[in-house]
């Protein structure tokens, strides 16, 4: 975690605009003070929110690049049909107009409750104050202000040189519940905005974030449940003057790198703050015929009730696992399969180790952080899913979210 | 739910062995006083129990006649090994034994905790003094027997006349957690056990239990798990007198019906006796491209856990249906999905109807039943899964299960 999230070139502010709640910050805004190049992945849910849809519009214009990013938390702007679409665009030419810039170059991601109109009239009245606030300093506030039933900030920063030259790479992202992200390039209620003061090529700056995106927000899973609103933005506005990175570049893997562990550590800090979450759990299956095949029963796993109120109970119920496994759609030889929590082997040829090997994980169960591995064959295929805990807190919060 | 639970022909008996618990009925014994004619069907995970392995096989032997089920709860016999299949044989080898029948005609279901060994010892001290208790009376006791974290008996009775002879049809059926059914024949851990006196032809009846399962049992759901020992045998021993029933007898459409309204009614009150649920809701999806199509989706709503805690609130949160239909993996216009509740439309055209009409909503929700149906197109396809709500009791049940 940091108390800094300064790139250079780029601005912001959050402010409160009443839009669902009195008395909290609500509406950021992030401005690159030139465009910048922009790459973005959008959930997969059939369902899109309007700002989905129009930002995805956008982003697909040939050189499509990036000025400011309104977004605003309590209302999702989602299954609000027309309205919706013309709400997204009074408020993005609003902060054009106000910010002097294309209304082409203003992006807008919302998150929060779905199906209410979008309240237009609070953003208008709250827009002007935003731009004013404007800083160096203010980005942090719009990490803050993208929060839902998120209970602390998300942030992650990285450092690397490229053409001898220092670049940042800073990340917010926001979600907690609503988190089973699915989402492709222009085409996750996680929201994440990424800046950096890096030059890169557009096209590889999204392959980049695509193949991170697959890595990272998309092997996360609170309860599973796609969004409508899934959103990651990373903008790069090229202040730090290097060479444009593409794939030739010799910077190429140590950005690539800096921007995957931006993410990987943001998908986790989602995870970690998952609503009702007293658990972070890396569910790794082995021995798979194919990536895919092992991703499909990690992910089972990760979103079966009955292993996630078994993690959240500390029950090393090694059964309920293999039982999720066994459901998942892949074939595997269910003698044949081990499973370890942590470095104990719980389980081996499809069957238990024992009660000292259970009293062993169970130790480790205790724990925040921990890892499930299972290995189903002799296969090259493997796939790592994070998964929170079912807790009593989950269902007390979502049994009540509207009210 | 009827007191009664007898049909001629068979008889029941169950004991306290002490398999997991002291001191309740935990073994049950039904007997067919002829080999019955028996169609089956068992879990489709890859990870079976020794009691659904050797059940299959079985099942699978040309002309497979039923003298006697065994039925235990607290122990699954699951992930056990070899040293499983042959506990299930010795089981089978004592209660043929005891009832001067073949071991081929005995059959053996578990309920229970995965991956420990089955107390085999309290299965051979308990056996006698089950088959010395047989009874006519004796087959509601089962029903009890069966249970595990199921709060209610389960019981269902149907009668029809065929060649004017009056026929009875009695189901029982356990099941209140890890219940996602998904059975195919010989091939849900919910057990049930149909009994008939009716003569029937042995493909005819496999066919129609096949078909009734896909329509009952596999259409329901509690936390989405599937177990590795949902089993249903349907017993039909022909003491009845009537001329076997097959597709061309008169009276087959009368105990096809007979046989689905018994197996959707237990069906249901898994549901409603489902771990922690206060509610059963089903869910139909219309006008899908197909059947398979709206199954797909019914089913992706009703496990999806932000719509299962909403039903726990009573909150008509359609936005979250509409999210969870959009991940289904089903294409369909957004725009034109129509949600009601009960007979409350809800939202229309991909839009809220407001205020009024979520609060109608939520005064349907407040009862213990209801329906939710989504419209998603023009397309004929239909299909109706029925859920439970997920509450904190849920939680508990599941954090404290093994301990």
């Amino acid at each position: 975690m940091t108390s800094q999230l300064k790139v250079n070139g780029f601005r912001g502010a959050a402010v409160k605009a009443g839009i669902k709640y009195e008395g909290r910050l609500d509406l950021g805004l992030i401005v690159s003070d030139t465009p910048a190049v922009a790459a973005a992945v959008f959930t997969r849910n059939v369902v899109k929110a309007a700002p989905v849809l129009e930002g995805m519009k956008q982003m697909t214009q040939p050189d499509a690049r990036i000025s400011a990013v309104v977004v605003n938390s309590g209302n999702a702007n989602a299954c609000t049909g027309r309205q919706g679409i013309e709400d997204y665009h009074a408020v993005c030419k609003e902060a054009a107009r106000l910010l002097d810039v294309p209304e082409s170059q203003v992006v807008f991601s919302s998150t929060g409750v779905i199906g209410e109109p979008l309240p237009v009239q609070r953003f208008m009245a709250a827009l002007p104050e935003a731009v004013s606030n404007l800083d160096a300093e203010g980005i942090l506030a719009v990490s803050d202000a993208i929060l839902t039933t998120d209970t602390v900030r998300k942030t992650a920063v990285a450092e690397v040189e490229l053409d001898g030259r220092p670049v940042t790479l800073a990340g917010m992202a926001k979600g907690a519940g609503m988190i089973g992200p699915d989402m492709g390039p222009p085409q996750a209620t996680m929201l994440s905005f990424i800046m950096t003061d890096a030059a890169v090529e557009p096209a590889w700056w999204q392959d980049v974030l695509s193949a991170g995106t697959e890595q990272s927000f998309n092997r996360i899973l609170v309860d599973g449940d796609t969004s409508t609103n899934d959103t990651v933005y990373a903008l790069a506005n090229g202040f730090a003057g290097n060479k444009p990175v593409d794939e030739g570049h010799s910077g190429a893997d140590a950005l690539r790198r800096a921007l995957f562990s931006v993410m990987r550590d943001l998908a986790l800090q989602i995870v970690r703050d998952g609503e009702g979450a007293t658990k972070c759990v890396a569910v790794t299956v082995r021995g798979a015929s194919s990536p895919e095949d092992a991703e499909k029963v990690a992910r089972t796993i990760a979103e079966s009730p009955l292993v996630k109120t078994a993690l959240f109970g500390e029950d090393p119920n090694w059964g309920r696992i293999f039982a999720a496994a066994g459901r998942a759609g892949v074939s595997f030889d269910p003698e044949a399969v081990t499973l370890s929590i942590g470095d104990v082997i719980i389980a081996e040829d499809g069957r238990g180790k024992g009660k000292d090997a259970e009293a062993d994980a169970a130790r480790i169960m205790s724990g925040a952080e921990f890892e499930i591995t299972l290995e189903i064959g002799p296969g090259g295929g493997q796939a790592t899913v994070y998964t929170s805990d079912l807790s009593d807190e989950y269902v007390h919060i979502n049994a009540d979210y509207r009210t």
